[in-house]
């Protein structure tokens, strides 16, 4: 890969966000992107002051992200793709604004907070020459890619039960009557959309049980709860999955379970083997061959695919974690951009989850309310 | 406890069995009870010969438990007590056997194969002097017993959320096609019940999640499967919980899940902290308070409680087991025997599961087959 | 095996003591032994409480040691074998006098004070049909045995490393001050022997890696410590090892470890692979094989050996610990005994531990002394 | 801190090279700095193709390190520190070289091959107003950081047992002899220095034992093997430790430990508590106060201290790893770099490791050979 970073602006990721910073220790990691202009609040001063904070060209920080796209489309340098770092009721507009510029996106999960909004987007950026890549970043964990690879070429046979789990802890009291500017917006349906913890962890568990198994449930029969008082959105979700091919699987998605810091854990079994992994533990894969000891797949170890060595940067035993995976994604979309640019087929084996990702991502979060509020039946996401 | 040992005879648990010689261990175990007598199988010979190998005098081991109940009754050294360890479709008749002359039973689970037999069970337990014990056995474990008492005393605060699975691997194939006589009976609706993975370990799972949280859900909504062709039985299941205080939970049960040996789950969330247990390491129990950092209780570690202390029989660092679980209950029996032999009530402390807790077993079971065919309705057990 | 018990007797091991409850569950658990006699107490009274507590027969509870030897070697149905559970300095005595009588030795370890008094009793023993078993239990373990199996046929090659270690915390403040009478004769000199916590336990780990490695250290390196102010033996020694064959290992000794309850642990490295076991998980064995994913080999399960699985009683995933491993220790002396007793070659596969392993243990404890004392000179056990 | 990122040159990486890729990861991820000239290689043309590969403005591409001293000094933009990155018989060299010039050094570790040059190098840094940094990157991890706070405020009472371990098997074979570069030149003391597996992670865990424990051993008892036919520098070492307040310890040091990836362990025992460690699982800490249940600190987790958050970027259940820790290095350089040439104290909290690390892992590596030829004598470093 040539080694002229792509330059990026950033919708969003202002002094007290989260996730913006997040983007961008990952946008540094590889160096395939480098960040240039920034539309990083609504409020126009924070915006400026969070740019100084940056180190960007004050001339590149702007006061919202349609004056970002005039401006930077129209630069010989101007950035040639922008991260989307917002609430999520503030994805498609920015995303839409950039992409009928022919901007690359790289947005932030879900991806809208509304199907509506997601199918607008959808319209414009089939329309679009730009890429659309969502960041569902714990795709990015070479072991989940060791998984998929597995999966796929049948180490496993014949899948027939999924069983995924995300619980965190840190909504277990109402945080966001309590100044949590991070729980705020994510129990607001306005912003956030119809799913709380679904929207917000459910559509990554959601996104990787999809790309670890290689298919998506045909249908979920879905228990929502808002345990703390006061919360409309839903804190905690149990859901049962079917497969088209007769597989089955849950789900537990919870922002109340004490003690779990940020609990995303994968199990697949077939009718020869089974796999296990955990976020927290991430340079680490079970693979249990039926009839056979159980063995432990370490990140660039001796029994690491290639599906996993490509995107690892150290030996096995030096971890590799979130911001890595999360960086992964970056490079990936890079990789694709620059292909895309050169109007080449983006390489075999890159990877990274897309606008259709976020689709289903939505349309799960719709599947479950429809079918929690009749009672659980089962529901066509 | 006076050390006199309780005579015992057993029905069942002849040669080639697999739940009869655990039961045998656990008798010796602690001593409590000594098996002095036995019908250990339908066929005469084979009893005889299984009598003659665990060294019981030949005149006391008998053709049928018939006449085991009824010469042993008359016998001034009889046995005061009789173990039930047939298949679930031969618990009822023998136990009501029993019951009727006043010997103790201790039954192992499921209570019977059909809830109609239960019934007529329980009705003549009622009208019996004698105790009836029902070998959940993962109640015997030290830490379960101190979760039960963190969760009674409030230490969790309000319960919210119930997770509790149940996987095995040993039916991923067609074992019962290829010789497995526990696997053969256990695919048998003649003889197992309604219920296939359910009744043999769903039931399990239930019991336990019921023994830590003081209370039953109020209504399940299931998903059963069979995976293995030919099966008539479910060998996966999938439940949802609700619990009548709002609380929720999902239990998994499988024999079909690859790579897991006897894995026994539990995790409680409350709304002030989080438990998690896991059955093949039992001497540890995992104590999540919100906002601290987690601890590792042990089994008669420096954090253990006076529940776990209680039956324990050595020092932290020195693992006990299935077999000490499966010995306490037995113990706690013996402890109940005795004080109802002696007109006293049962000390406060003394637990172990009854004919109650295998008639919910058997509800449960009824209610997720009913569930599982009106796709997932919820259903009161 | 025939089912008739073999009638044991017991020195020591009255109210209050600790070891010998351990080998009353131990000789109970598989049934070989039946404790009928015992002195088990130095105080007749408390020896006869005792055994009033234990349900013996007050006619085989005797005042002393010496009193039980000779009753009970008159008596037709007397004990073919005796359990000895006194502290260090006890053990030779009464060993001596069952010996000379013919009866079988079950001894707790190490096996004496001091060495002197153990080539006194190795002398005793040699000219005795009788048999001598120590308890060394941890080689009891299934894993322990399918790692010993492992290392004979060659399975991690040409041994480089032995790494043991064996961690308690229990001695880490004066608790021998504090009214601990375990901590007390452990730490007295005259009771114990020259080694505190490697007389206690270093012994145990000794023997352990001895066991698994098939061969002993020629040379040893040790520093010990009395961190506990008044103590004058060691409660921590580090030691280096060097084998005949150009092998290397260490052991590290200590009961003042805070937050080790009872961390035996043992790795050993070939030039082909790896192994590591851990006592408070013994179920577990990790194979490393040199450049393939590690494997966990689990008690009966689909990777255990017939070493394992012959002394194994149920199936992986069901827990198997500390006193079921004692257990087999009772039981392999069993069979060793009855094959004895009938003039027959012991079985192959039969192992426990024997007076030799004692007298290497001790050997062991004085060069590691010795050792020290030269401030780390290298010292042939 | 101001946000303009330091420039910074490399000596060493180029094509082919491990650590070079580490550092300049570890260099971008927080964006302290950015490399802007090289000298990444012995040969000028792999130089130029090396930094063409990385984006370098190629007039800043030099053919040697004197070139790039030279020249750089002389540019007003020139850099303001330099990476070493070079096998370490040819880290003295370039470092005086930029000492002398004013230009801050981070040079891998270990500091040098021999403690001559290591010498002459100290004395030119203690000439120079340049700092020197060196990457002894496992001091980066934030929960290293916490122990060593929680040592430093009594947490565990007085320090009794140090016991530190870093196991790796990349060497169990003579991949030296089959084309690893890697192995080459760590096994040929011309290059690497007196110690194989000593100097080249040996280094590491004596650097990290000293930094969480607050004090260096004043004698070690060594004994070092070769255990690869052929090899003449150690490829393990057992190293018994005494400390001048009475503590004492233990380094598993090894390259040829089958199944181990990564290995560095660290356990300290005090009067009061002890605590745990291990680099394969960095966000975990292990806090076990004598007498109560042990605690898992989990980085930025509830129980994590400011010590920890301060290097952390990510919550707790984010997996932060390798990388993260090394680009701690190096922030933590660019806080120091910039109070240094601010004229400013170092801020109190700000902690990297200085060129008196690297003398003293160089006394170690020395000591030990002293010692093992010496039989295992004790020998102070």
């Amino acid at each position: 890969m040539s080694r002229d970073p792509i330059p990026l602006g950033m919708v969003g990721g202002g002094q007290g966000a989260f996730i913006g910073g997040v983007h961008r220790i990952a946008v540094r990691l590889d160096g395939a992107f480098r960040l240039v202009a920034g539309a990083l609040s609504s409020t126009p001063e924070k915006s400026r002051a969070s740019g100084a904070e940056l180190g960007l060209d004050p001339g590149r920080v702007y006061d919202d992200y349609r004056q970002m796209a005039s401006r930077e489309a129209r630069r010989k340098d101007g950035i040639r793709a922008v991260a989307i770092v917002t609430p999520n009721h503030m994805h498609a507009a920015p995303a839409i604004e950039f992409l009928k510029r022919g901007i690359h996106v790289i947005c932030d999960k879900p991806l809208t907070a509304t199907l509506a909004e997601a199918k607008r987007l959808a319209k414009v950026a089939a329309a679009s020459p730009a890429l659309f890549v969502l960041t569902h970043n714990y795709t990015g964990y070479p072991l989940i890619r060791q998984a998929r690879a597995m999966v796929a070429r049948g180490d496993l046979g014949r899948i027939r039960l999924v069983e995924v789990e995300y619980l965190q802890d840190w909504m277990t009291r109402a945080v966001e009557a309590q100044g949590s500017k991070q729980a705020e917006w994510r129990t607001d349906p306005g912003r956030a959309g119809a799913g709380g913890a679904l929207g917000d962890i459910g559509t990554h568990a959601w996104n990787l049980a999809a790309f670890v198994a290689g298919a998506e449930p045909q249908a979920v029969s879905a228990d929502l709860t808002s345990f703390v008082p006061g919360r409309t959105l839903d804190d905690n979700a149990h859901v049962m999955l079917r497969y088209a091919d007769g597989a089955r699987g849950t789900m537990l998605i919870s922002q109340v379970a004490a003690g779990e810091e940020n609990g995303l854990r994968l199990r697949l079994y077939g009718d020869k083997a089974g796999i296990s992994w955990s976020q927290e533990s991430p340079d680490r894969l079970w693979f249990a061959p039926y009839g056979e000891a159980r063995r432990l797949i370490t990140r660039n170890g001796p029994a690491a695919d290639e599906a996993a060595r490509r995107v690892s940067r150290t030996p096995g035993g030096h971890p590799e974690g979130y911001l890595e995976a999360f960086a992964t994604i970056y490079t990936e979309a890079a990789r694709a951009i620059r292909a895309r640019e050169a109007g080449e087929e983006i390489p075999a084996g890159v990877l990274f989850p897309t606008l259709a990702d976020g689709l289903s991502g939505l349309r799960f979060v719709a599947a479950c309310v429809r079918s929690s509020r009749a009672n659980g039946a089962w529901v066509t996401p």
